[in-house]
């Protein structure tokens, strides 16, 4: 049982405790997960499946626990340092969206969500929209229910609430300019991009490599970003991802012989959310408070390390000459052929390998597609249509199928409408971290010409990490950049990379 | 909420739906321990020990809960059949257990058992047990009055209570003439073995082998016992263990370049103790009559295909030519070479590295000293002494060191008393498992003479895997073999292999 400290907080410290318990069952979960993807042998999916079920269970009975309310409304009358009264800020809003949803419409969702991501992998592969649509539709009719309430429990409104799920603080208001600009920006910007390109002719692609030997390189790029074995581990899955908590983070990367530099690139995006998980404030570990922010900082923070820093000219030189002594030599590693394929821009029908030019334009189609979707003023049966609209006025390209168009990505599917946005958001917000971050240390570029992270890591450690949720989304921007998020620096870093370099 | 089955055995059906989820964190639980064993980095230990600590107490919570009382009350009331009310049976003694022990006595036995063990790791690197011996007293201290505890909750002597909760059902008068019989069958029959053996001298060692064929060896042996790799796994570790659940079994091994022949025998134990989890009923999955019965039942299925199967002349003939096929050719793999080595005898200090005839008197000695030591009877200032003696009179070795005697094995310093036993009873049952078995089929040597163990294995999932906890040790060695456990098998099985093969 938790004791008071000084008797001045019983409540809060009451509440410490309790989401001190909810964070383990965090952390046994994600433990679980990584398994999961990594480990598990097939026919453990059905009791892993229960295992979770079960974990989740416990972990909502916790968050939604009547005494909560109790206990931050008095925790809120007692005596507390800031960082206190924003761990209570953060545990009022993990409380109100656990409690926002009636047990019945989590498991309609619950049940939905599966029903559907199943008929979007058979849809998928027969690239027939119409062999989902039906169960899409009442994923969007849930999802619509949630978000009015989790929209009545936050006082927002619907598609903020469920934005505010992945961004707190993220508000559409805030995003539609910057998307708008953006789009406005592109199509100019893509055609002086591509011209250019042009003039050089297509750079000459890798031969394969043993992934044995990805693995070194991997590993030795891993370890320059901070990224330390004695507290996580590296393994195959077949999407990367990220997990783990203080102490044991996990990193996973998907080997491929005939593509050698996509292990490394996903690996150091990886690395980013790593570190960010790594470098939040210890002595707030387990609270709400001590957590990362949400999915525009995390995203920001894997694409400070993979677009920023590791797809820089400096970084590529240095990365080049690394490649060819782990990797062996390659025509396709000399720094001039080197740097052009890591900065290759492409408008292409699929996002997840879109480049960091075209990805926003990706993003801005199912920004603007979602929320008529969700409000019901686009009926499902057009969406293909606008899909492929979407994407032919924002890259100039003609989408074949629904495969390669509106079938492409799993999240609608999955009941994850709000999600989209923090991608862009993420790669704006790194590129305004990054013009920061050379301000106050110039010496950023140079260090990265020798492979050496450290001088970034230090500013993002400190500006990012060590704040955890103390600060809500847009302070912690204006904290580390001196104003709100918007695109002008993400545009200026597309224009010294892309038409400067 | 579990629902009734009928309206006819509702507090049943809560107990069922109670105890299912006790398994599942029993479950969790042991994925967190393999990972600690195979996967996790070393400053992941402090988070997964307080995640582990979490889970048990969640478990403990769950079991000692006193609405569990009323419903075992309520539930023998209802009408059951044979398999709940076994069932029931199983809860209560698991109920009993959980809540003979008041909570600060729980507490100061871990507390004084981790001191205990860390000053145990310490003594034993410097051979001297006076160093460990204060920490010792203390335990045993507790170990005394958590027997008491339990003595009276299941209305057994204190020992006898101590044995029970490894092994349901073997009490101490039990196990003393078995042991006593074994004690005096011993020295001559040790005499005649050595001075056979003599007569052709030492058997030629293999030599290194590389990790990577060893495992080959290591899938292919396991594969040939019944183990699903679609349904399991098997990794490196310090130390073997078996550990999972139905659908993800998870075997570890330990590999040495200069004992190729050792990481293949412990994975052939461990392997039986992974099939008697597999063949478990899977209609009782997580209910505790679908559980293993304990520790002698387990020991018995590793023993069954370790030292009764995989060491018999049968199959290492055929073992012999599998090593030369995936280790490549060795003169110490010629057939009967390697049957002299897999069948050595050598009286010596160390228990865990003792051969088949003369690990019962490393346990008996253990035996004979820990219930005095447990009594007071034996001050622990006398133990060393006694320990010498007592290797001196069974297998007439002189130990050179308290390293090398009473600091070996960690169990009484982690605070397991009446473990010991179960290691030989387990050995016997073995035995006398194999003449049961081979008597219902006489085809089983032979077909391990092809490396099939498939008819052995029909046998032993019948006769122990399927019956889970249904039956109690007694009754269930009965089933199997048609009398009680003795060492008559055993002694039988040692003369036949040692003094006529």
């Amino acid at each position: 049982m938790p004791s008071a400290e000084m008797g001045t907080n019983s409540a809060y410290s009451d509440l410490e405790a309790r989401f001190r318990r909810i964070a383990l069952y965090g952390e046994v979960a994600s433990v679980l997960h990584w398994d999961a993807a990594t480990m598990m042998p097939t026919q453990g999916a059905s009791p892993r499946g229960e295992q979770l079920s079960e974990l989740r269970v416990l972990r909502h009975r916790a968050v939604t626990d009547p005494e909560i309310g109790d206990l931050l409304a008095a925790a809120m009358q007692e005596s507390l340092n800031p960082w206190q009264a924003a761990n209570v800020r953060e545990m009022r809003r993990e409380h109100k969206f656990a409690t926002a949803l009636p047990d019945d419409l989590v498991a309609e969702i619950s049940d939905a969500t599966s029903a559907c991501e199943h008929a979007w992998r058979e849809a998928r592969a027969k690239a027939d929209f119409s062999a989902v649509s039906e169960k899409l539709a009442a994923v969007i009719r849930l999802v619509r229910e949630s978000a009015v309430a989790y929209g009545e429990a936050l006082d927002l409104d619907p598609y903020d609430a469920l934005l505010d799920s992945y961004a707190p603080g993220v508000r559409v208001a805030d995003i539609d300019p910057v998307f708008d600009d953006y789009a406005a920006f592109l199509p100019d910007f893509l055609a002086q991009v591509t011209q250019r390109q042009a003039q050089k002719g297509l750079p000459i692609q890798p031969q394969p490599v043993a992934v044995d030997l990805q693995r070194k390189l991997v590993e030795l790029l891993a370890g320059a970003t901070g990224f330390r074995f004695e507290a996580g581990r590296i393994d195959v899955s077949a999407h990367p991802f990220s997990t783990g908590y203080r102490g044991d983070q996990r990193i996973t990367v998907s080997y491929r012989e005939d593509d050698p530099m996509g292990s490394v690139m996903a690996v150091l995006h990886e690395c980013g959310h790593a570190a960010y998980e790594a470098g939040l404030p210890a002595e707030w570990n387990r609270q709400p408070v001590g957590q990362s922010l949400g999915m525009v900082v995390h995203e920001s923070q894997s694409l400070s390390v993979e677009m920023q820093a590791s797809r820089s000219s400096e970084f590529l030189g240095w990365l080049a000459s690394k490649a060819t002594e782990v990797l062996g030599p390659d025509p396709a590693f000399s720094p001039d052929n080197f740097r052009r394929l890591q900065q290759w821009v492409k408008p292409d029908f699929i996002r997840v390998e879109a480049d960091e030019v075209t990805y926003p334009a990706h993003v801005i189609l199912r920004t603007r597609l979602e929320r008529p979707l969700l409000s019901g003023d686009l009926p499902l049966a057009d969406l293909p249509a606008a899909w492929n609209k979407g994407i032919k006025d924002l890259l100039g390209v003609d989408v074949p199928n629904d495969r390669l168009g509106c079938l492409q990505d799993i999240h609608w599917y999955d009941g994850a409408f709000g999600y989209f946005p923090t991608y862009t958001l993420g790669a704006m917000l790194a590129a305004q971290l990054a013009e920061a971050a050379h301000k106050a240390d110039p010496e950023i570029p140079q260090a990265l010409a020798r492979g050496d992270f450290s001088p970034l890591m230090r500013w993002l450690g400190n500006a990012i990490h060590a704040k955890g949720s103390y600060l809500e989304t847009d302070a912690l921007i204006t904290s580390a950049t001196g104003h709100s998020l918007d695109a002008t620096a993400f545009k200026r870093h597309l224009h010294r990379r892309y038409l400067e370099g």
